[in-house]
């Protein structure tokens, strides 16, 4: 196991219908320790890529990215979630359907920051089914940009996100792949990568 | 001037109505090595507190505190805004009306991430009328935890929030102070500290 495998098997508590809370240290406290190795970690992963500016997503995101972008010494662009149009200048807007609720978000970035050939990786703390991560690809996308990289802390492999990206091809890494958890025993099971 | 006084200067665009745009370095596109000298002068004028613990809000503040917590070596939690009752476990629930909108806002923290005796830094990017901080304070005090100081990066000195503050006895620190600003010249005037 890693660094990140041994935090969620310590701190983190599986509920019932594959919920994970991982509130104790990533997305509501956060441990800004274990938020430097996931940056040392990603910059290890993504050398081989150019990275000039880091794109993620409020709020949960936004922590993580920022503690990330020390590493590769790049600026972060946080983009923002609305239910409904918001209309200040110039802006990417992604419509996104979430899986579980139905509902239809937006995901919002000034175009401003995003720039035609610029080489973006993207940053978020989970990946279930995507649908966030899709927003975000469709506006680097729109912009003209490239998404160098797509960097996940926690993975829940049994759900359709990861393999859909990776069958897209783009280039995700995943510090925690889960691919079981269960409610009762309290036992993850991760992908070996 | 100092570093944060100079940024503004350079890249804040005033709007009519007393609107501040810093959109490109503080609050949507990041500036991490700005964020890292923010948190050197925070570190420096709160060094004769003892901090267990940052206390932040969504979204925006998020980044700051994260940057900012790496001097202090302590954890961040991160408060959630919500318009209505969110009821997840035990949570601290302060709501707050906004002056501008006239709108209720709840300001939720989750009851294990902060304890009684704690010593807490409140950071946030600005502070204009002061409601989302009279959010955390509320909190921070119903936890029985302390204020130990307040760090904010832009104030609008021309509104109520920080003289407020201040007048409540609390250890406020505001890297730029903005007494004046003219959406016609584009000047800005810093209060002298």
């Amino acid at each position: 196991m890693n660094f990140l495998e041994e935090r969620i098997v310590k701190d983190g508590i599986i509920k019932e219908g594959n919920v994970l809370k991982v509130d104790s240290f990533l997305n509501h406290q956060m441990d800004i320790a274990l938020f430097e190795q996931i940056g040392e970690e990603f910059k290890r992963r993504f050398s081989q890529e150019k990275i000039d500016k880091i794109l993620t997503i409020e709020a949960s995101g936004i922590g993580i990215a920022c503690v990330v972008a020390r590493y590769f010494q790049v600026p972060v662009v946080f983009a923002k979630k609305s239910e409904s149009v918001n209309i200040d200048g110039e802006m990417y807007i992604a419509e996104v359907e979430s899986f579980t609720h139905k509902r239809k978000n937006q995901v919002i970035v000034s175009k401003k920051f995003l720039s035609s050939g610029e080489n973006i990786l993207l940053i978020d703390d989970f990946l279930a089914n995507g649908c966030a991560l899709q927003g975000l690809i469709s506006i680097v996308t729109e912009a003209g940009a490239n998404v160098a990289g797509i960097g996940i802390a926690i993975e829940k492999g049994f759900q359709v996100g990861g393999r859909m990206i990776r069958n897209l091809g783009y280039h995700l890494e995943s510090l925690a792949i889960i691919d079981e958890m269960d409610a009762a025993t309290g036992k993850f099971t991760f992908r070996e990568v």
